[in-house]
């Protein structure tokens, strides 16, 4: 096959996948009046392989000459990871803020297989994962990452008799020499229902006598036994909203339960190696939480324009509190867009592939997961009481209301009410509403939470930690062993020491 | 007349008063679906007078034994403004975490009417606000107090020919022997569409080319030019949602527009007295903020118990980062409710009525609206993206999906999945939907922003900063030529001087 | 005996105490070059009594007619600890922001000890408890309270083999029927070099295996085998700096060692009973952290003064900036005294005695120790950097050099430029010096770190939990099994229940 | 010339300046018990050039195979700005944690001063600029920067009336044609009092009312005229400390009069016109704070290496608060070094000039700046009470007092006692002494106030927000006039009108 078009992506949905949403078995995913935003804004993926100005960044032709998605290709370097980047950021821009998520989480979860595959050096493993990247390029798949399990009681492990029954993270049940049997649930699965694939991943460490928990695997979407339940979208401004000229992008998640599914073990790419679980987990979040840094940015310099935009239709931009509050949503911005560059320039190689810097990448998403609601408060703030007091566009069409909606609800004279209602509709949509609250959630939530990042870097700090601690100890006096292996503190070591001496 | 029951109540609204809704006229707004919610709010007050537990609460009865609402009640002492402060935290209870805003806010604007006639101590002034107590005591009536002015351009004074046109704030346009005609509109302005009267005050410092804007009146909400175009409200659970039992409490914020209303002298209590403008805003402002505080004290405490809750539901209690979150909303809540009883009991006089702390009351303000958004996130953190991403009672109640939800969405052994998902329901109502949006803006905006606060603590802390600056100067060694005057550091500073004799 | 005057407190002092500072043995510890400054520090309490200003509100007539220290005397009611929190405010005002450290954190061990007594139930425990108080009170003694044990790996138990030795945590090593052997060593113990009694307390739970750990005494201050190691105390301004005729408080803290001392029964209040050890270690902490809270007020008002002075002096006062700063430090102030005035009011009885409210006084001592750097760095912000940057009084005194001073280091022209710079002297040595240092880590450690606070907030705020849990509960929709027992809420959930029937 | 040894440095600076400290005339600084601490820290730049490990860092072989000081190599790209960065970084590390202030800052200003030539585009000034950049490299010289001055009311501009004299600003007070006169202060000026040059630049905007203050010169640092009064410095350890066998590293920063000092012309850089002096002091800042955020990155992973070791010493590192504490040092460390590095990948060309990116710089400035307090707290969290409270070198040599030291003082089993007590005494001096609270201070003032960053974080970031405005009005359905510009938006912007349409 090779690159699809975008309509041989939507007409590939067309199968008898099991996916609930609303409380009814969907017929279509592509013409449910849901679900057909969710493939729209997936499909922006493969448009931009048809666009002239985008095709280069979609797409790489590989040495033998072949166009396949950049996002199964596989990266060389920090240039190759940076314009991996520039890719995620174009398309989140070309959605609207949203990304396509159509490849991208699943080349992740994709790149992490494969790492590990290297890293516990079994052949066969090996061999899979490179079979199955080769199928996701010739066919041009869109992956979904099902990783999260429900989890149950979160204190409790996976195998503990304590949890109400033993399902609650993904198991092999059966296995023959055919394959593998699976049951369990996966949750927060963005993107999945019209996704082609779905690739699943262990959630979190594990113990010898988790070892039926280690699995990792592909399964098509449509799949016996692959069941998922969707929750509602928000469709888009309705018959109270200004009417914007603008596509509506926009995803769900599901929760994917998988009733004892089969799986072929040319999909297995984990199966009892309870001791190589996390390091599947930290290398899907390490290379994870980059594309999500990604995706952030231009939400963020979205969040930035609509602040500004609104300082100067209220009139407010003269005023120093007013600039401090943007000017913390600024160093947000490039805060954000400054570490996730750092995060592919500073790369380093897992399992023979460059991969994001874990710690850089760390930082970053928690950088704008952790600052997200004070700039949305910061946001809040300098808008105004009038986002959710205002009236509807209903009232505004009523010629009884407008008059009086017009002559009031002006902000500064250069600016007509009905534009400043609809930077109000807007900021209230993305930062005052059910979306709001989504987006919320997901900051903090998607991709790891906070305490999950706060591990992470902690633990990629520990060495330079430990060289710091060193010259610590240099400085007050106390006997060191041996010496900073760091680059950068070695020289100087021996030439602080030649200084004492 | 006197204490008018419930249904009293409910009925006096039904005259021909120009409410919008939705894009269409209100016929009556007692059974209009939207407003009906609002109107039943604002009626629990009326009821804990009907009410054998909470009479006592609501009412006073005079000197001349008189049975009146306890809004409407002169405080004389500390004593009062506690137990007015118990009446506001108590019927937000019963509303369910909404307070009924049927005299509350009113009463703030009639006593801050009070005692700027008193400041002012012209005795029309004087007559007219006493005479309009009376009004309000005899009759019972619900007043909602219309006080921000729509503004235009924020950065320009009402009368600025830089504004667009010279209505933004309410002025007078025209006068005579019988009254006076405003013109201009309010917004924010909750509760209005089912109160009897409208009480208007400016809304900031004004100078004498603004004279016409230093106006404050109270009219009948059905006067003649008066029209009132709300946002719709949260008409709570709907289809998609699991029923709840409880009845669903909400207000109504509305644009109030004064489209040349006559307004007779006896209900004119500013006119033209520019530079008492500050004083009424301020007065009000003072003891609003006491108002917003109790109110937010059982809101508060509902996030306490939610965040509680899901944490135990989901077995995360015992991790340190959980239960860090719920100390800090812990701390939030405890902080609220003693910075709002100490304001209380460090009444203050002004214009003769005691009223709460200024400065403490602003402090307990600003205490809860600074760090809302924080406790929203550590609430967020701690219940998980299940909050949205989660199914909803229409997919629960379908047979095909129940039993994959039952299984899967289950936390703790001990609490049913269904117990779970709705207290997962609720937090999403509350802290992350449209009604969560809607309630961080208002804990930015509503009884003022955060700037208005900081400016207030600011003026009002003056007067001590000043004594403080004269201990540091004694400590430093600077010639201190008058001695602090406040009690507690006049005997200090006689025995310092002493002691460095 | 009864109330001793000042003189008789300093005489009593010079008996053969093993006091060590700067690695020399003191002789007198009221002619020491340092520590004489904590003797007068002290003494502070003592001239109290002597003062008619003060004398009322530093000592108690009791029934029987007789005059003692109002820190020994046993609270009754709310009113009580209001006036013994007024006490120590009014001492710390006069010690410049230092409190006297004689009988105030001695006496909350007093009445913790008192409590446990009571709690335990044991009879000789509750006469030696009393048997003591009476002594304190007749002789009018100055005592210390030793808490914290130097704990070694503070992750290991006191009796843990992993402990390099068993002498971490204090312990009793022998005992007959005379009484008891002591050893080990308590840290941070602040004014006992000048102290006549120690009173030693376990400073964390215990188990079974640490029972020869729950240890509680009264020793003299100059008994056998007790050893104090003291740090440096700040001395005050030396040459280098603008005389000032303040007389210089400050205290020391010591390191105290119990090299095998022995303790009669009479004053062994914890001998064994290793379940009570966190009882005491409790209920000192819930009182002391008021204490903490009461002594922090001055300091922070003074805060408030020198960072408003030196606004002023240097013409920044109107920026929006430093009022936003200064703003900060007001609310910092305010929230302060308010909680520790509630903690007061809100009085909970705990083994008979009215002790400040647990919750509020951490949540008190909370905010002053979490926002304290923070308002230090607001500080610092205002004055500038010429606080560490500018020249001595040396400088200043060369007449070469003050012309040059004196014309380019004034501010704004109604302040000379020696008041100046006194101020920014202050502001160096209270917040950018030794001595700033020393108040930081203080402020973290003193009274307990703020991971203990959070502890005791958690533990606190549980029972309210419960009962919000409830009210979200049945907002949920979820069924109820007990209602709600909280006063405030019980009616409410009644009405609520019938609300909804 | 060329470049110089430390010998040739040291030497230079033996002439008959003006220096001042603790209020006596230097003889000569080189041998001043302080300033000769100052000496040898700038010194370690003459010393890498020395040293085979440094060399090519520290020095550049121009075409004409003439070798220069890398600080006085004129840049040519990004890679130049990252081996300059590299220089500082490393610099400091061999300072202890001191950049040796040498020739960094003064190369920021005499990098902006060519800038701000080629932007007046006079040609004297270009030749002025350049003949001195030549004298600089050929004679290897130490230059300071002096910049801010003295001000007196910050709220009055220079020529007010309303300051007490017009000397608060440096000024020109005559003028012929050999050059000119200057009258004024500059304050905190690092390093200078072991310069060979000074180099003084404006300090803010200015009028035309205000142009004898637009004023931009270099002198000897011994000009007849020039007189500095410095600070005390640290010495480093005392008696009471324990002896540590690294040098010493510090700086004083001096108050440097300029009265009536003659310049001649082909020193003068800027000289009247006042609307050019902004661009000066710009440039200089954007430049500047790079440097600032490049010597904090050696003191920032000190912070960490100490909280690290002490959280080690103390058996708390398993702890989750100390592990949060912990991070947040960590993310503060690498979020510094991230922005700094982007600064220089991301520089601009000013005047012809490439300089790091004056947001960037801002922001990385800020970073460290805004959150230092925050990590000294967390720091001194983690280390404990005993930083202050514990014995000096001095008792641990008494032989009477060392054995109950070294027993009680331990930490965990494998950190000796004394280990323990160095690291302490490192953690005291450096983050809670003099030198604490001096770089508290200096972290906020040095470089530009944090007021000062926001400022200039909003002027950088206008262009950007103009285009997310675009992008935001897009969405919210406004009519976009002129389609965004920044190359990253273009093409998005085509795209997305073409979907909508």
């Amino acid at each position: 096959m090779g690159l699809r078009t975008l309509e041989e992506y939507v007409s590939s949905l067309q199968d008898d996948r099991a996916v609930y949403i609303l409380g009814e078995k969907v017929e279509d995913v592509t013409t449910d009046p849901m679900l057909e935003i969710g493939v729209k804004t997936a499909g922006i993926d493969y448009r931009m392989g048809e666009m002239d100005d985008f095709r280069d960044l979609a797409t790489v032709t590989t040495d033998s000459g072949e166009a396949i998605s950049r996002y199964y290709y596989v990266p060389k370097d920090s240039e190759d990871l940076l314009k991996r980047h520039e890719l995620m950021v174009t398309a989140t821009r070309l959605g609207g803020g949203v990304i396509p998520f159509t490849k991208d989480v699943g080349s992740d979860a994709m790149n992490a297989v494969s790492i590990v595959a290297n890293i516990m050096g079994k052949s066969e493993y090996l061999e899979r994962a490179e079979e199955y990247r080769r199928h996701l390029q010739k066919n041009d798949l869109s992956v979904a990452c099902a990783m999260t399990d429900v989890k149950g009681d979160r204190g409790k492990h996976p195998s503990s008799p304590e949890q109400a029954h033993p399902d609650y993270y993904v198991r092999v049940v059966d296995r023959d020499d055919k394959g593998i049997v699976v049951r369990g649930a996966k949750v927060h699965i963005t993107a999945a229902p019209y996704c082609n694939e779905i690739l699943v991943l262990p959630c979190r460490n594990l113990s010898q006598a988790d070892a039926d928990y280690a699995v990792s695997f592909a399964v098509d979407a449509g799949a016996e036994g692959v069941v998922q339940i969707c929750h509602p979208m928000d469709r888009g401004p309705g018959a109270l909203e200004f009417p914007v000229d603008m596509p509506w992008r926009m995803h769900t998640d599901s929760l994917i339960i998988f009733d004892d599914v089969f799986v072929p073990w040319e999909r297995v790419f984990l199966c009892g190696e309870y001791d190589a679980a996390l390091h599947l987990v930290y290398n899907f979040a390490y290379i994870h939480r980059h594309t999500a840094a990604s995706y952030r940015i231009p939400m963020s310099e979205a969040m930035l324009g609509m602040a500004y935009a609104i300082a100067k239709y209220n009139g407010v931009l003269r005023y120093a509190h007013v600039r401090k509050k943007l000017v913390e949503i600024m160093i947000y911005v490039d805060t954000l867009k400054s570490m996730a560059n750092a995060s592919c320039i500073n790369a380093v190689v897992h399992g023979g592939l460059p991969i994001p810097n874990p710690k850089l990448s760390n930082i970053a998403k928690y950088h704008f997961a952790n600052n997200y609601h004070n700039c949305v408060k910061a946001l809040q703030d300098i808008a105004g009481g009038i986002v959710v007091t205002g009236p509807t566009y209903k009232d505004y069409m009523n010629p009884e209301e407008k008059p009086y909606i017009d002559k009031y609800l002006g902000g500064t004279a250069d600016v007509s009410t009905e534009d400043r209602l609809r930077m109000l509709q807007l900021i209230r949509r993305v930062f005052a509403s059910d979306l709001g609250g989504y987006s919320e959630i997901l900051a903090l939530h998607a991709e790891g939470s906070l305490a999950a990042q706060e591990l992470m870097v902690f633990g990629e700090s520990l060495a330079e930690a430990e060289e710091y601690q060193k010259m610590a100890e240099m400085a007050a006096g106390i006997q060191v062993d041996t010496p900073p292996t760091l680059p950068e503190y070695e020289k100087v070591y021996k030439a602080l020491r030649e200084m004492r001496d």
